[in-house]
């Protein structure tokens, strides 16, 4: 990756400089956010995504209202937690920031702020490692080298400050020689498989195919891959699994086929707060993203639309969730709470 | 519909005229077709799509070329029977077409020949509209008023010479004040469902909201639907059906819920030459047309597609199959051979 997803320049004076996904993968743009309003539009545009990566850059969202007040910063945080709603990295690593504002010092506090930010970013840059590898582990020894391996949305290092989550894992097994063959997902309506997915796997040598959302069954019919493997964006104390729309039907598909259906996800996903998934905000994002994909028109005008960003997979359909601590498998309230609570 | 799906103008010197589906909802643009090529290329184009107006649209190329040698014209069969592989309505009317080719004299030959294209044309019609009844007689019976009902790619007025198959019974349900609230998947790659069905609805003023694919599943957890109708574009003997890609995830999703999920398909759809779904080509398309929608590039240049056009749902997974001869339910060799056969 030559251009960082995330990057923070100098020191606490400096700013974020985000790669704008939303122009990939034609265009390589830059987007430098001066102000926590940038950083706002910037997750809310889907110029950052994934639950890890969103988590990060609201962080350093927090840093460029760090010269201010004690209460200027509290109302940063509050700010920024609006920007979505379903990615629950989000409000974890802004509860880290508020409560590095709340005991620092006025005059370390700026500077206190960027290391937890810092922080927070290597610490989920090594979690993608660790999930990388307890996954291709689990690959290798439940999977035949060369196997199919269907993902859904993007979960790479474009969605994280690492490898990433499922990518992480697929990563990882072509680095052992594993030479898995990946089935993407386009994923609709903003096409992150298609247009990130595709372009990370294609940068680093992994066989990889693109398919539309609707295919995702027939290619397990026809005996195309021997699992699937996904990442969230919150997971409920019982194991229940939100993430991108389109997630609970492969993983349907998969139950319907005798595959294994697999998450990856570092434990900052976890709401423990929520008993089951049923209580997971699903975020509705604007029709045009369906009716006018590259601002081209595909729907009659006034068209009525359902876009609903997130749906929830429930855990008995979940094989395992591969974390930063190990995988949990079976999925249910009383493995979670072993590994995670 | 204003503009005619198929129309054919003139007698037996006239020529054939499309609406060209592929500029649709944003333009109204017709295609004169005045050789038999012309009416291969708005096929293969899916300019007309749909199996019974593929077979309909073919039956009239024939026509193009009645003026010719008895063996030009056979030729000309043989040509458009390789526009489409899937569709079986293709094959059948250029059935038609040859019997009357091989049995009229040379001068009645042509007018013979657009009297047939004309009887295939009126006789879907008439099949459309019994689909519709026994269809909405059969949702009457088990739905309740107003439910949620989801359908996939386009079966109206734009995919037959009639009001359509899985349309028909929406149509008829909505003129009977049933009030259906149609879930429409938007039908990637090519968008049918979004560009087409949408139109055709909000034409005739049914309640209709468009999906992404990846959608269906969520919106029957959620509880919005009480079941799903779709065409088909080749049954075989033992009832499984082929149609649009993304029609087996649907039935599947369906199962998972406890949906019915039912096919609507005149009797000229059924090919009892083969005994299962397996024997069913399934056409592979261009790559573009998932890599490039609307020529905008939504992948990195380069990126491996698979593109299969349809997929095969069988037979167990089908709550009953519409015909203008009845309804087929449940669905196996037996029930088939005894409406069909």
């Amino acid at each position: 990756m030559t251009t960082p997803t995330i990057e923070w320049t100098g020191e606490t004076d400096g700013h974020l400089r985000l790669l704008d996904q939303t122009k990939l993968p034609t265009e390589t743009v830059v987007l430098d956010c001066e102000t926590v309003d940038d950083v706002w539009w910037a997750i809310k545009k889907l110029s950052v995504r994934g639950a890890p990566a969103i988590g990060i850059a609201a962080a350093y969202g927090v840093v460029l209202a760090a010269s201010d007040s004690h209460e200027s910063i509290k109302q940063a945080c509050d700010h920024l937690a609006t920007s979505r709603p379903t990615a629950v990295n989000l409000f974890w690593a802004l509860d880290r920031m508020r409560r590095v504002a709340d005991e620092a010092r006025d005059s370390e506090r700026a500077e206190r702020l960027l290391a937890e930010a810092r922080a927070i970013h290597a610490e989920d840059a090594e979690q993608c490692a660790a999930m990388g590898r307890y996954g291709a582990d689990l690959f290798e020894q439940t999977l035949a080298k060369g196997s199919g391996i269907l993902t859904h949305c993007n979960t790479g290092a474009l969605a994280t400050g690492g490898d990433g989550t499922a990518l992480a894992v697929l990563f990882e097994l072509h680095r052992r020689g594993f030479a898995p063959k990946v089935y993407a997902d386009e994923t609709r309506p903003l096409l992150q498989g298609g247009r990130l997915t595709m372009w990370e796997l294609m940068q680093r040598g992994v066989n990889a195919t693109l398919i539309c959302d609707s295919m995702s069954a027939q290619v397990m019919r026809e005996g195309r891959v021997a699992a699937a493997i996904v990442g969230a964006d919150r997971i409920a104390a019982n194991g229940d699994a939100a993430n991108k729309i389109g997630t609970y039907g492969v993983a349907l598909h998969c139950r319907a086929h005798g595959l294994p259906f697999y998450v990856a996800a570092p434990s900052t996903t976890f709401d423990l707060s929520l008993s089951s998934g049923d209580g997971i905000p699903i975020e509705q994002r604007a029709a045009e993203e369906i009716t006018q994909p590259g601002g081209v028109a595909v729907a009659p005008e006034g068209a009525e639309v359902y876009n609903p960003a997130f749906d929830v997979t429930p855990s008995e359909l979940i094989a395992g969730i591969i974390t930063e601590r190990g995988v949990i498998s079976p999925v249910n309230q009383q493995t979670v709470a072993a590994l995670i609570g």
